[in-house]
């Protein structure tokens, strides 16, 4: 009996879908990267069906690529040639809310909106927003380690998981729903997973330590003369506000002239200073339209590609201390090596991780790559990292080695051959 | 050439005591086992020595067993017979504190006293504290993922843990000393061995995030009159203290009868209620006296062994809503099984977490095996953990698959396997 035949056996036929049935979002994620049709798509119903259709592909060595909300930039989510999708669509609901214990559990597929709305229906609020949130689902989050718009106060998605059900390579389920901030019963295996892009297991539940409901946003824009003056102002602003801010975002100089000339954005303080700071604290309740204006800077940077054409962006970490620096080095750099190219830098700053969005001219494949290798020899030059929230997937595995040493990459490989030994698992991904 | 002599090649003949040589303080830890001598005690005087070290006892098989501050309470640190002891005694210091990033970087056997102090003197405040400071060592911290007085705010040592060096089981350093507070370039390997009492590898430097300095600490009773109440106010307390409370310690009647009663620490509220407790927040100064006033309720219970003999220790975790009746169940079974016996419930609760004293009359070896059973089984059938952060070592290795399934146990197994296939560390630990 052929793969399909016996797929289909344990998940039912209308739940592997082949050929033209295969719709074409589930060819691509949305790293831009050329579409690749599956050898199947698997749509289980079950965490039981998908570990017996993983049981399958493990027997016959076939490789297969876990597909979430499809929202991922590093191309890890995209099919490679010959890999069957397979998708936790079909694997939604929030299933338990505690209010006792202040957690939230989810069947992977479950968009993060969702959990977010069940969250604040129960009175609390989900420490995991993204602008993807409509669409991403809270399995993706987990494997990716996702960060977003509220690291500062609630961290990645690493610190909001208390409990995970994944199901391994070989089609094992493992379960551990913890609901306790307080387990140190062995090894935390689920931590193995966070972060781990699918390629040692797949996530299928996830439990979500929630946090209390803020009372309303307050949001404010700050304009500083230099990146160490953004800098001293977080630390100040870190002592007063003792909850932690909600979010830090920096949009340097050429970012904010970019938002308010080319498109129009209001500008709330004069242009001609360094960077730019949106500030917001989650107490004190404020207009929802005030609010509105100010974050219509940042978001400017989502009609780039309208405006500009194709762009080279980046997710890049820099220890603070060097954040001036590669500022400085950026700014002098690339209109040096790519000359009338666009650039401007914004981003959270405050947790190290900073956003480029660089527009070469002409842009090629080729001045895009050359783009790429300046900007990743620079953050790590100065200790950053060539990946800060997006993951590595397909797209920035040429440049993990820039960032991670010989000893650590191998260490790696030491995991995924041990939980994953056939490598079916997002094969081609990160490693 | 015999392994000794092969040791004192790469560390040095004072480096490696044998016989008398040996302090009698590393034949065991805090857990109460009876001292054992181990074959040789290593003490080497930086990370490189001891990867050599650990290299040559990788070659012959020789089990090692790692020592910190030795005031483990789970028999982790306690040589087993034909061990060698490796103790992070010179490897001492605070390397560096960077204030813009907020981190602070030491070696593994600093202890965490001197680490606070140090943060301190920077303006910044250590998320990790607990009664041993003084001599637990922040690689002990790192390898047990302790826990402590500031979970509620800081979280467990996990999350205060941005980078690490390691030395696996065959003596290869593994290193990434990240200073960011998002870095998701490849797995992040450093959580594998937060938490896993010494078993995948040696930790040898730590990076920690620090926290800014709160200006003063306020500390306040009360008194509820069931344990749900106590679980109310937490999640007012929540709301209306959006930075988090410091600490939230709970001291059922029992408890607060033996201190204020046996103690004569003087009352500060009325006997007679079912649930007191003690809650610290971070931001508002006040008297240093009234507040120690206040503690000495908390830390009556080192006098327990002074004043009742050997007892019973538990260190669970509950899921809240489980709690009162846990609190019910425990109330009524340990006195109808243990006549006359002694019990009293305390702990942090607000973190799922409780401790439990029990002193069975009389204490025998057997009575207390009879107590740890029926308060492990009581506590997992209310789907809680047998150790909440004390951790397992050797002592519940016994009840450790209470707590887990057989496959996570088998995942840990594999992980072991992976990282120390000789299983030289800490062997007989955890699994």
């Amino acid at each position: 009996m052929d793969l399909i035949a016996r797929l289909r056996e344990v998940v039912g036929a209308d739940s592997v879908k082949v050929g033209d049935d295969v719709p074409r979002r589930n060819w691509q994620d949305e790293a831009g990267l050329p579409p690749v049709a599956p050898v199947a798509l698997l749509v289980p119903r079950t965490v039981e069906e998908l570990a017996a259709a993983l049981a399958i592909c493990h027997a016959v060595g076939q490789p297969v690529v876990t597909q979430g909300g499809l929202t991922g930039l590093a191309g890890g989510a995209r099919p490679a040639e010959g890999e069957v999708a397979l998708s936790t669509e079909k694997l939604v609901g929030v299933e338990e809310i505690d209010p006792s214990a202040g957690t939230l559990t989810a069947l992977a597929g479950t968009p993060l909106e969702v959990i977010q709305k069940a969250a604040e229906a129960a009175g609390f609020m989900c420490g995991i927003d993204l602008g993807a949130r409509g669409s991403c689902t809270i399995g993706g989050n987990v494997a990716t380690n996702a960060g977003g718009n509220q690291v500062m106060r609630y961290g990645m998605t690493r610190r909001n998981v208390l409990g995970l059900e994944v199901v391994l390579a070989d089609g094992q389920i493992v379960r551990s729903l913890n609901k306790m901030m307080k387990n140190n019963a062995g090894y935390d295996w689920t931590q193995l997973f966070i972060g781990s892009e699918g390629t040692l297991g797949v996530v299928t539940r996830v439990v979500l330590a929630l946090h209390p409901l803020p009372r309303g946003i307050l949001s404010a824009l700050l304009a500083v003369n230099d990146t160490e003056s953004g800098i001293r102002a977080l630390r100040r602003l870190e002592q007063t506000i003792p909850a932690g801010l909600l979010t830090f975002e920096a949009m340097w100089h050429e970012f904010y002239e970019i938002a308010t000339g080319t498109f129009r954005v209001i500008a709330p303080l004069e242009r001609g200073r360094e960077l730019y700071i949106l500030v917001a604290d989650a107490v004190v309740a404020q207009s929802s339209r005030e609010r509105a204006g100010l974050w219509a800077l940042r978001e400017s940077v989502y009609d780039y590609k309208r405006e500009f054409g194709p762009t080279v962006g980046f997710d890049i970490s820099i220890p603070l201390d060097r954040m001036a620096d590669a500022i400085a080095a950026y700014r002098v750099a690339i209109p040096a090596a790519f000359p009338g190219a666009l650039w401007v830098a914004f981003g959270h700053l405050a947790d190290s991780n900073i956003h480029l969005q660089v527009v070469p001219r002409p842009w090629t494949p080729e001045t895009a790559k050359a783009v790429d290798r300046l900007v990743y020899s620079e953050a790590t030059r100065l200790g950053g990292s060539v990946s800060a929230e997006h993951g590595i997937g397909t797209l920035k595995r040429p440049y993990l080695a820039l960032t991670r040493t010989p000893p650590e990459l191998a260490l790696m490989a030491t995991v995924k051959q041990a939980l994953d030994p056939k490598a079916i698992l997002n094969r081609g991904r990160v490693l």
